[in-house]
């Protein structure tokens, strides 16, 4: 393990804690292996799915981790999408009381889905006030209430390293891709590696449009997007990798793919067609990496996280629709 | 155990035989506690999907348990559709050479798909000479071939039978919901569930338009469809139960439901709204006959399989279009 400045707290007792309290609560990862896919790529593929994960996206680990964590009741957290779902749910289960913020534009499944899952819904016009300030505003009218990071935590990604600790713990593969938006989830694999010492390799997929992690770990300093950036994969559409995240990554990091969307989108077909898997953009995005440099990793046993499935109906047809059938 | 006259073959130490032998060549079924669905139908839903078995289907389940029972290396198997993948992926693990007569007019993803496995597909047109007649000409053409029969067996019933295994070997629900075709899956899970001595209710679930199975328990004698029967939920478009099946799901079963094709497509929507979850017509029908009764499963614990997830992308796209959102 190596020592971090900027979370101490992540010792190898810290990791094996979390790995072991926090097991009972989440659903295992579904690791599936691909021959269909395999044999289009000429590696041998295996899928660790989080779509099946409670409230269908490894966020829920984290969220969870986090709201044990805390002795606060009341939950404040800044989400349109996964990190919403996962926080209104986890703190259902824990007896606390989630409000997420998100804006008024959000799609109504969206909305929907936390109210489903126990949270209130604070919507706001994000043309008048941006969600940070109304969440601070929300900080200062309830004092007492905890605001819940989304990546740049400790316990976020002490929370994420147990989805490694599954992939990785047993008969590790050569490589894992994870798709990369604030880093929260492949700075918890890199966690997981090192503290399992495996050698498994560490790649990052990351949308061409919002190519920050690839930009930061080429310059060797962290950089932002100018603005959010427009991509069909909305779990990251973040201005830049957690400061954390970040000093995690740099350090364990091989390599961030730049992902067309146009390839992400055509491996969301992929996994639909040859593995039944219903995954949303941003899950496919290590498989759509993987598309991109099939040659690179020929040969090799590579686990690709798909990090969730939840998806608007109308968008996932549109994608379905988009290509001709690749087989 | 019960003794059926059809099948002494099935005695309490074949089932424990097959349970242990099979065991290590499928994939376990995926478990998957739906807090949503049992929001919105008011019992306790647990989605035991093998849409993730090899192939796609629970199929590969009875086809390779029955080709690891057989001396012969040339397979034939009709079928257009998951029989035919499961027979010729089994043969290529077991070094074996399956042929799968198909219709000339099969969907060119399901011929592809066959091949993909490693089966040789005989396209016949079926105006011309019927799929049974077309296996006849071949198995007089080659005697030394086994014609693999896809429910009406005991090694198809036994190979389905380590689903239930799964399904109700710790902590079984009141009520296992199973799609009904042929009969080998619901005969295999009423076979499991008498071998392990559980109180599980067993209830099948059938295309209302291909209601032979309902009208034959109704009745007391094994009734056929005059014609194949048209629905959207193909793997259910047999003329009648098997007999041996019948034999089984006469003592059994404890109802058939029949459930209209806009319910099955319904169910189909859920599964992908509140489950992440890409299924079949076929295996929506359990879902289906949850929905059509769910005020006589309430506040039960309630099982549906998801019998596969293998669909033609364009009839998949247009049932997510079909419906207005449910949630």
């Amino acid at each position: 393990m190596h020592n971090y400045d900027l979370a101490p707290e992540l010792t190898a007792t810290y990791i094996a804690q979390v790995w072991q309290r926090l097991a009972p609560h989440v659903r295992p990862t579904l690791l599936l292996p691909a021959p269909r896919l395999s044999e289009l790529v000429g590696c041998d593929v295996l899928l660790a799915s989080e779509t099946f994960q409670y409230t269908g996206s490894f966020k829920f680990r984290a969220a969870y981790q986090l709201l044990t964590s805390v002795p606060q009741r009341q939950i404040i957290a800044a989400s349109s999408g996964n990190f919403g779902q996962a926080v209104a749910y986890a703190a259902r289960l824990l007896g606390k009381e989630a409000t997420i913020v998100m804006p008024s534009t959000a799609a109504r499944v969206k909305i929907e889905a936390v109210q489903a899952y126990g949270g209130r819904v604070e919507l706001t016009d994000v043309r008048r006030v941006s969600r940070q300030e109304r969440v601070a505003q929300l900080a200062r009218e309830q004092p007492e209430a905890f605001v819940a990071p989304a990546y740049d935590d400790y316990r976020v990604v002490a929370g994420n390293s147990t989805l490694g600790q599954e992939i990785l713990g047993t008969d590790p593969p050569d490589v894992l891709l994870v798709p990369v938006g604030g880093g929260g989830l492949i700075s918890g694999q890199i966690i997981a590696r090192d503290f399992l010492g495996c050698r498994t390799r560490i790649v990052g997929a990351e949308p061409l449009s919002a190519n920050d992690a690839a930009r930061s770990l080429h310059s060797g300093r962290l950089l932002a997007n100018a603005t959010e950036p427009e991509t069909v994969a909305d779990g990251a559409r973040t201005l830049s990798l957690g400061q954390l995240n970040w000093e995690i990554i740099r350090r364990g990091a091989e390599e961030i793919i730049e992902v067309p969307d146009e390839v992400t989108l055509e491996a969301l077909r992929l996994l639909f067609l040859l593995a039944n898997l219903k995954a949303e953009p941003t899950g496919a995005l290590a498989l759509g990496a993987l598309l991109l440099q099939a040659d690179r990793f020929r040969g090799q046993r590579v686990c690709c996280i798909v990090s969730g499935g939840n998806v608007d109906p109308a968008l996932y047809v549109q994608a379905l629709a988009g290509g001709s059938a690749p087989i």
